[in-house]
């Protein structure tokens, strides 16, 4: 992982600030001969879109997708295809409103990167939050639309919100198809009427809530990953640590693991139909860094924003007491938009270890 | 991060398996000019040898380091210094007992790598657990000890045990001192009492523990790490996932962020004597991907050990259902040996992320 | 050097055929606060424009290049500056006649790229050669725009002709003001002169011709480069070779070196009023891969371009044997071309070599 | 490629000085199930040994290879074959006389790496050359035989020196079975005899002669390699500029290339038995950085030693003007000893090259 890349065979770069001109990715590594056009990333990138609902910021990005490079289509290929050459994406910034920045350029808001980006690097772009922004997110959406191309269709990748504040889903009453039906990637229906009401008043009180969101991908066969320091869970934690706001990652059983005997944590295994059964899947389908056949299973926990309406205590650039509020639009729980991202994060690190364990194996 | 290479300034490239003929590591990127001999990494070595209490295991392997590269010494310099060159470390193993082997080579046990190895590569030295044996964590720590020559002595690393099993230590009661007067690296006293009940009972049963170990660095200057992909807290979480049974890594608050609000969670800020002061650390010392100033925290959920005498259900490499019960010396907690490693991992991670900073600002 | 980024801390990944919407880079790693915009780096695209004489095509792009980010300005900042975060650069393409490409989309063209390209991705946008084309190469020069920057005016970087076909310079008429005054970048007027006939003939023949370009870079301090697999001299081949149709790369005396005894091939030292002073350069500013503080010396061979109006033999796609013929537009010496390209690798090189150095000296 | 570091998939860290207790290399990446043991390993090595005739050096270094990790061998196997986990090789160093090196420690070498070293690191082991020696180079060739096994017999990589001093071989005269019958492995007969008598007065002169060696590749399948930073050439250039005293890398007809015309240069094509067969291969086999298919034919400058009886003028790291003069022994012609080298590193890009091909098309 470089600063601004990630990946090893299926490398992406994404560059881009809140309030430039535009955001980007260049998917360098993409295998030739792949199905995809505007369309097929856009559906993706719709399915991120702010704006949806009362409890994501109400910015209206038409988040259009411009593909500039490594696709090609002539009447010999089956549409448009990819070439195997760098796939360069582009989104323009439309709504970058002309504004006063005077208190956001000097005021360091808790909690935000604000202050340790003015002593690493002595100037930012403080519009917006600049680089630091969830802007970039959608450059990763964009990329893990190609990445589910690279990983095929057999494998299936779903993601859902866990818990929200203090609330966690109810297990047993998981639901995938429940996920499309409300404002919260929400699992578990009932869990989903208790999150409505708990936003509602931390949205009204000013406030911010956390959240844990879990995404999951079947199909993966076994094999993918590799021992030490390539290990498949390894990768998975540096790409979810990057999302905006993510203060923790786990696999399978993770921290509860901890807790565990070594009898109930151990996965055991019968012969199925097709080859080995597992009796349970403490290990998130991930065994000494090797994917095992199992689904990959993994969490995140997103720290609420710190972009609230109530004050708090902070300092100026020139050293100066300040109190801070943020005024204007603001999500009350950011955690939720981060559903899409980490799908689109698993995709991409299952695309790279595919690709990787092509190039292990000779 | 490639498969047996971690860092990418300061880079560390491992090797060896548990009953080969040696283990040890490459460390490449160190600046010259720093103290280095044999006896500074052994000091780090001893304090992670097994066996010292009868809650590790047994194997007493004296661990002798031998740096055979990447130093010199002359009536000009300072003692052994670096010369920036690779350092080469090797630790030869001097423990392996020849043994009947016919066992563990065809039956998978559960929750071990056993059967993604075989998966993979369908070749392994089964031996020992082969290159998923926690020996290779001797390599670790070795590079550990010259990171922590690059960081210097105004950075202090410090490891503890927080959870064994269900019980966690009480935080308020955190003494420092109390970690090296058990066996348990244990910051609360009371705890320790508790741990050492619950690990013998485990240990008599047969049966094994997961545990939750946190490890800190103070002293580390504000604006190490960068955004996006090369966060300080992503090379963090790739960094400790990578050690043996590691399930879940978090940050600073990490999952328990996502049950606060927004203003329980900010770090306000003040001005101090030195600067700014911040009120809290639920960030853990990284904010927006980059070092804030205050202590980075991480902690690492490790997983019960499988190897335990409980029979487990499991089957063979020719697919035939079989019980699996390991026999013979094991840990009743592994998380416990873990700590050195963890530190060792902080610091390696923290030498980088200063070289980094360096190549960074030009 | 992964597939389409080069350097380590100062990397360009570069994106865009010649015929799609656009092309581009991004350069991840540039020191914040430095001074850079469009007008800084459009200066150098221009110097590399074709269409500035009959020696080179035609083709008449404005090449106008967009800084879509990584830059900043305020009333704080010396006008636009890096911000430290990536630089992504754009250039559209604005000459995309439609075209009849049934021809070669079908004929392999003798020492094109078209052949080993079929065989490896089985699709390829043939248009104008696709990645393959040498627009590829205005990426380089903007990053090498950028590059400057990051080493300074202390560097000062130049580039010439050294040899057309068979027609070499004399070295002794060396003058770099010369190289600005034809349109061969050549250092030695008569030597231009004589290149004018031979070359219009080469033209007028329908044929092409090879050359040698040399670029040099004075003030590098010594210590830039590192041993073994790092070397500032095994950089600069590979960057230099990923020129198109370059098939050497030669520093200092380069193959001249084979002919030589140790004694007229050693460089000599004598102190001077500015420390060590080198009697001769033979080693072309580099030994054991790091530099010495002299000029950096690197020439490169470029191929003659086949594409040629005299009929070469070829085979199709399908496998049938055919006569190819190109026509249109086309340079007689595609090396002048490679000129602003070498300079900008050598930027890009010293760049990355300059931060590289900082970042192994802790 | 890092600083101690070659290879992507493929890839090779060296370790080591020429004075230290041994030195070594580790391989990461190499896929399991190949044979391979130590004898395999030391066929190459003893083939590089030097001491084999008056005209390299008469060290006398068994240069025994020990096999530390990454292969195993049980009745499973046929005979010990990789893992696919890191292999470690390790060469100790026997031949290290104390000796008196008061001399060496302060007076630069004119064109050897001392006097950047010092600028660069401060500290040098200078013994031997420290890590700047040509004893490194074992490390390479023991990578290079573990190369082979990934590239499989149907590529045969031969070498040859093709220019002693001013001598060129005559190509009319090519006979590979004459390489292994002279002490220069030259592959001209009539050629061989000049350059005895040749290097016998250089030698006795106290001189050194540089040399050209190109080595070749017959087998590769078209496809391999990438385009634009990813290019075959380019690898094969930097790989061979790291060699010692290498000061230029040429590919097919090279600098040769600068005075042809187009047509003379295009590699035509027509069908034969077994697909397309070309006329001539001034591309040495790589054409827009993909391989053709035809042989890979690489050739590299080395520059001759500057260990030489004959004064050098030269000053001290204090700064004083000093005359240097090499005593003991010393290659007349250290280009001789770089054929193994070239072989080794040439089988090391061509087996990353495939393991890369395996990871680009999915």
């Amino acid at each position: 992982m470089s600063h601004n890349t990630f990946g090893h065979l299926f490398r992406v770069t994404t560059w881009g600030e809140s309030h430039g001109a535009a955001l980007g990715c260049v998917v360098d590594g993409c295998p030739p001969g792949l199905k995809l056009d505007e369309a097929w990333v856009q559906t993706y990138l719709d399915a991120r879109k702010p704006g949806t609902s009362r409890f994501v910021t109400q910015r209206k990005e038409p988040d259009a997708v411009k593909i500039l490079s490594g696709v090609f289509e002539d009447d010999r290929t089956d549409g448009q295809v990819t070439t195997g050459t760098p796939i360069s994406m582009m989104i323009e910034n439309t709504d970058q409103r002309s504004k006063d920045y005077s208190e956001i350029r000097d005021r360091y808001r808790p909690g935000h990167a604000d202050y340790p980006y003015d002593q690493k690097y002595g100037v930012r772009d403080y519009r917006g939050g600049g680089r630091s922004s969830a802007r970039e997110t959608a450059a990763r959406v964009a990329a893990g639309a190609v990445a589910r191309r690279v990983i095929g269709e057999d494998i299936l990748i779903r993601g859902a919100v866990v818990q929200i504040g203090p609330h966690m889903i109810d297990r047993e009453a998981w639901d995938w198809d429940e996920t499309t039906k409300n404002p919260f990637w929400c699992p578990d229906e009932g869990a989903a009427q208790k999150w409505e009401t708990f936003l509602d008043e931390t949205r009204k009180a000013g406030s911010s809530s956390g959240a844990v969101v879990e995404v999951r991908a079947s199909g993966v066969p076994a094999g993918w990953g590799a021992p030490v320091y390539g290990k498949l869970d390894g990768e998975l934690a540096a790409a979810m640590m990057s999302i905006n706001a993510a203060k923790g990652v786990e696999i399978g059983a993770g921290f509860g693991a901890a807790a565990l005997s070594g009898e109930e944590n151990a996965d055991e295994m019968r012969m199925g139909n097709e080859g080995v059964r597992f009796l349970s899947n403490n290990n998130g389908g991930v065994a000494g860094g090797i994917s095992t056949g199992q689904d990959v299973v993994v969490r995140v926990a997103i720290k609420p924003t710190s972009s609230i309406l109530t004050v708090t205590r902070s300092v100026t650039r020139d050293g100066e007491e300040v109190d801070v509020r943020t005024k204007g639009r603001h999500d009350p729980c950011v955690g939720i938009r981060a559903v899409p991202v980490a799908e689109a994060m698993l995709a991409c690190v299952l695309a790279d270890a595919k690709l990787r364990h092509r190039g292990q194996m000779g």
